[in-house]
């Protein structure tokens, strides 16, 4: 480095460190914070990385350095986090939410970059182990990432595969995937005894990937659902966001709100339109299959709306049949009203019991058993009732719930039978990408 | 014993002996068994325990008095099985076929006071465990005994209770379970080195039980379902008992039939007439409750006819809902159309996924696997396919299942998610009777 650069990168870093001091501080934060704006401002780019390192090696913390890495990507908020094609989302809209947990997003890419630097100055085992430990905590506060990006592929996603847009949504699935792995990677190398080498590599290689993905996000799949989503769409996808929950933010009480009808993806009917299409990004549109429009409906002839979706009377039947269990209902009268008529079953119910009273389906020994637990289940003093026992060689475990409509009034009794003969074979773990026949 | 009697015992006891020689070798055995019941029908009943002991003490076997045992009950069973109150029923009728059982119980009852005699003259240790394996062997045949009271339980019972009749079934239910309960108790002794004298009261006492059973049911039971019951009625109860099975009979191919449809027992609407009360026991007309005929029906407004049983949409969802599992359902156009709306999922889903193709509900890289699973089951070369996880601290098990119609056509797939991690903690046993809390 040419010494008058040096210079000067030391004298921006010693104001910085006063400013951020100040600020630690509580000393007159606001016009701390002013003046490091405008000191931030009329650095170049490229030597703020080169401050960063300055402050490191005096010893500044890393929690005291974030404070200016706030800020600073606050000033370039505007250049990295949309620009005119992002123009008019309100405050707290849904997408705004989005862009907002990119900005926190932002941030802490940033700070692993420092935690890479951070990394360089160590001169004890002592240091290194704290400086580990450090990063390990902070690692730990990133897994919430998962909640963007689980916001992106459940509710965003959906509704411009709708319109056809398959390609990109796949992409960037793919990508999300990535870099949780990464995330996952660097974990599991700061729980062990880490090669720090590997590890600076491992945490620079997840910061690119996250700010990466910002990137693409904010010129590619929010510009295409800002063009694309009708009101009452992001009226679903908000009402969902907080079952998911979000990335270090705090959504306020009195944030955007719309009065308009929730529609999910099957409700959309209307395809592209031609003003609309003008408005994608260029790669969403050299991407778009030409499959175009999906028709799709759940909403079929002789299907119900249930709770969480359609289902016909015959599905219904055929899923409950399907299930590895045995079930049995007592209605609201005590009477014996369905069971699940399985070849093989267990316990062996015949027709000739349908409407039965529940007691007199049970031997004289333990009806009084049977009662009670019914009757506990009506009062709602019991949720469940357990047993298990050895029949013919299986472990057969019978549990009994109260069953509640949607207003929570008790309308029965549900008997569960399951074979659990083979679940002690169950260890470790076998997951979908260990399929093999 | 006087002198003359004794001596008209041994020489009846030869005479037997010379016969069941016969019958055992095949010699005559049409010849044999005529002379033989000749015989028996000239002797005083209280004569034939006392020829059964000589013959044992003789050494003929067990299985050579068995022939006796049988033609000797076949003389008597006009007077045990059954008087004027069952005339008439035609021969494979179901009710026919509970009277043959006890046939077959009855000759049983009378080889266990056999087993009992046989115990009496042990020399050797070495003969000792050969008679007990011998009456091990014997008491395993008996365990059908509970297909039997089954049926009754299962299949006669409801259709008097449904007439008001509900006290002579909850006696008669609480006599089998003492029945079983002193079966299952001596074969527990058996199993271990007997206590000989403790083991002989055992099966004197399991003996004794089974034939005032069968004096029950021949003089109670049977003649007031007879009276009672109408042939759509036992239609019903014939088609069912295949499914439990019988003691110790086969039924022939061209049994009784009936043309009649088969009548449930919460289809009967007519109470007891006054021609039938007249035809009932003394003790059945005593024990009928004032409550009288039964009129529920599960057959309500807005409930649908399942396979068994029947239940409106509200209950169906409610049931599914209640289950301690989440489902998914992917309908036979490869659609999510359905899910379990839990709170607190163990894989959070969303409405926003209803209608979406199944290739899109999962990571690029793990796509492959969800469309090679849905393929196979579509073409039926898998039944299941199984995967567990540890997920924050619970262990899951997935299963996936193809799910089909009644004509047995692919409809879809479904998803059945399960939390396993107290499965493990499911050691011995916990029956009903052991209910606490």
């Amino acid at each position: 480095m040419e010494e008058d650069k040096k210079q000067v990168i030391e004298e921006n870093a010693k104001k910085i460190k006063e400013k951020i001091k100040q600020m630690h501080d509580n000393q007159d934060v606001e016009e701390a914070k002013k003046q490091l704006r405008e000191l931030l401002v009329s650095l170049k780019p490229w030597d703020i990385p080169l401050i960063e390192q300055s402050l490191i090696k005096e010893g500044t913390t890393i929690s005291q350095i974030a404070l200016m890495c706030n800020l600073h990507v606050e000033l370039f908020r505007e250049h990295v986090l949309g620009g005119e094609s992002l123009k008019g989302v309100p405050a707290w809209h849904p997408l705004d939410v989005l862009i907002k947990e990119n900005h926190q997003l932002l941030k802490d890419s940033e700070k692993l970059t420092l935690y890479v630097k951070y990394l360089d100055n160590i001169s004890t085992e002592e240091e290194k182990n704290r400086k580990i430990e450090e990063i390990k905590d902070f690692l730990a506060t990133m897994f919430d990432l998962k909640k963007h990006y689980f916001k992106q592929q459940m509710l965003l996603f959906p509704y411009i595969e709708r319109r056809g847009i398959t390609a990109v949504p796949r992409v960037l699935w793919a990508k999300e995937e990535e870099i949780l792995d990464k995330l996952k990677d660097s974990m599991r190398e700061v729980k062990l005894d880490p090669d720090i080498a590997k590890l600076k590599k491992n945490l620079m290689g997840l910061s690119t990937a996250i700010s990466d993905q910002i990137f693409r996000e904010t010129n590619i799949l929010y510009p295409t659902c800002w063009a694309l989503l009708s009101e009452g769409e992001w009226v679903a996808i908000q009402n969902q966001s907080g079952l998911i929950g979000y990335y270090k933010i705090d959504l306020p009480s009195n944030g955007w709100k719309s009065e308009m009808k929730a529609i999910n993806p099957y409700e959309v009917e209307e395809a592209i339109k031609g003003e609309q299409l003008s408005k994608l990004p260029m790669e969403v549109r050299n991407s778009m299959s030409l499959v175009g429009m999906d028709n799709y409906t759940p909403v079929k002839e002789g299907a119900f709306k249930l709770d969480m979706g359609y289902l016909s009377i015959e599905e219904l039947e055929s899923i409950i049949k399907t299930l590895p269990f045995e079930l049995t209902f007592i209605d609201g009268d005590d009477r014996l009203r369905y069971f699940t008529n399985n070849s093989n079953m267990i316990f062996l119910r015949t027709e000739s019991t349908i409407g039965r009273k529940v007691e007199f389906c049970h031997p004289p020994s333990s009806v009084h058993i049977v009662k009670k637990i019914v009757q506990e289940f009506k009062e709602g003093k019991r949720d469940v009732a357990e047993f298990w026992i050895n029949m013919n060689g299986k472990k057969v475990y019978i549990r009994y719930f109260p069953v509640k409509n949607k207003k929570g009034e008790y309308i029965g009794t549900l008997e569960v039978l399951q074979d659990i003969t083979s679940m002690a074979n169950i260890q470790g773990e076998k997951r979908l990408m260990d399929f093999e026949n």
